[in-house]
């Protein structure tokens, strides 16, 4: 219908247009080309401009903007203008940053990310939800979606906080919320760490097929806002490696800076791996995961041995995931440490 | 700027317009409207109408739709047309309904209910989430961040599901996910009930000073993300009423026939109240604060006594609004039950 009207606009315009004197054919086309962009795409675009800002679009850029102007806002979207302005030396150790804070916050994602596990679990896997040709949206639903919401977010300021790490960082709109004062704690390089794309992949393709049943009920807003919480959580913990590094880095500098200035991945993986650490916090998840995901009965301890997402995959996606991954953020971090 | 481009074209056209011969005034200016709603008023809303319903806006209804048709959209958009339909007639007993599927369904909910209540927790109150007025909002920030992510769930088909019921439900747009055929079992007078106006008040003004600490950490856009997910699944819980007054109609329908004739809210109520399983509701969900709200340590059974969410609070919820709401949910339903 829409396509039609402008057609029908398109094709209607050359007729009004009757310069006077005649022109001829090629004159008369420039004309009429002229006539329509100033007094129908000048005009689209202007009220696209307009609505879109004001109202219509807080997930999408301004294509007016991006049509007239190249100022370019992508950088700062992501709250790269807070991070560049932080200057966390070494010295700097006001900043309430302890090794016993970064442990607490490690130890208390896990519930989060098992509670999102388990809510994911409630819906079948819903698999029209990652269909990338839903027509009208131009990608899968769950894409669409995280996408939007993520915009949303980030006007409610979400990505202020340099522990939260976009999936979509491309075109976020800015905070439309009272600036709030982070502390500043990591070194500047820390914002350019983001390993999102391998988390959605691995999220989508090996994590969900393990714990989710086949299945469509329909649910797929439900199952799209699940997943992103999951995600959220999952990245969260992953990248909160670069407070993981910067507090080793703080207490032991002298081990870390001659493997830092030699750029030796090898030596910082080793310098991170403690791998009795490691087999606790496999073994910890796995019992939340029990804990929180027993049918919990009055009267008696629950259903021993039936869980709603099985410990094995929850110790698994720490053991084969989160866990290598946040080593990754970390040697990342750590190597742009002394820029 | 965009203004200006739109002024700039809408002066510009009569000038372009020269029609041959010459008219007099009157009928040029009526040449010049006519041929401005044809070459930009049309492509504009045309394009509006385009991208609005297929990329920008899933906050709002078409323009170009409510400007050439009388076609009102918003009813459909709460999933309406779907529960119009339906046509849940006692005799219909092969939809699937059962008393132990509404059963299970209301005790997984309550797992839900507490885990979104333990993840609120995390945040302090962040009062700036709520301050009424947020520059370049126009509301809340709560407010404009729910009403924002259910327009996009309901892009996302979530109100097409008769269990899901929006704080927002006017204006939502509509879904551009495939249709999903839910099982119809409620009575169409269903959709004209909606508690939430209820429920949002409780959950700001009574429920939340009593869970989560003072404070303000910054992270406005998770509290008001967390808040959603309280007010989604205490929604959820119940209006979930519905379906259990359907199923205990469907059951003892010679028992609710008589007071629903009779309008007879207090015999209904008389029929609905089983106290002792209110109470065995009360410690289930204190005992579920209790397990989900441990801190789950490795070789001993966690901080007996010392839980996320103080599980009083949690029956508190039940006893004093859950169950009471739910109430007054099955209560309405019923009394249509027979339209």
């Amino acid at each position: 219908m829409s396509v039609l009207c402008s057609l029908f606009s398109v094709l209607l315009l050359p007729c009004a247009l009757r310069p006077h004197p005649p022109l001829p054919f090629v004159p008369f086309l420039l004309y009429c080309i002229l006539s329509y962009i100033l007094f129908t795409l000048v005009p689209v675009l202007a009220l696209l401009e307009w609505f879109g800002c004001h109202k219509f679009r807080p997930g999408k850029s301004s294509l007016f903007s991006s049509l007239l102007s190249t100022v370019n806002c992508q950088r700062t979207s992501v709250g790269e203008h807070k991070m560049a302005a932080t200057a966390a030396s070494s010295d700097n150790l006001n900043d309430g940053l302890t090794l016993q804070m970064v442990r607490d916050s490690l130890i208390r994602q896990e519930d989060t990310i098992v509670f999102s596990l388990i809510e994911r679990a409630r819906f079948p896997l819903n698999s029209p939800a990652y269909d990338p040709s839903t027509p009208g949206l131009c990608a899968s639903l769950v894409e669409f979606f995280v996408q939007k919401t993520e915009a949303l977010q980030a006007t409610a300021g979400r990505y202020e906080n340099p522990e939260e790490h976009p999936f979509f960082p491309d075109n976020l709109p800015p905070s439309l919320v009272p600036h709030f004062k982070y502390p500043e704690v990591l070194h500047p390089a820390a914002m350019s760490i983001n390993m999102n794309k391998v988390i959605w992949d691995m999220y989508f393709n090996k994590l969900l097929p393990l714990f989710v049943a086949p299945g469509d009920d329909g649910n797929y807003a439900s199952t799209a806002a699940s997943d992103l919480e999951c995600l959220q959580a999952i990245s969260r913990r992953i990248h909160y490696g670069k407070l993981v590094a910067e507090v080793k880095f703080r207490n032991e500098q002298k081990d870390y800076e001659p493997p830092i200035r030699a750029q030796d991945r090898n030596a910082l993986a080793s310098l991170l791996t403690f791998a009795d650490v490691e087999e606790a916090v496999k073994k910890r998840v796995a019992k939340k995961a029990m804990t929180f995901g027993q049918e919990v009965k009055l009267g008696d301890n629950g259903d021993k041995g039936k869980y709603k997402v099985d410990p094995a995959v929850v110790s698994g996606l720490y053991g084969d995931w989160v866990i290598p991954l946040t080593k990754e953020v970390e040697i990342e971090y750590l190597l742009r440490r002394l820029d």
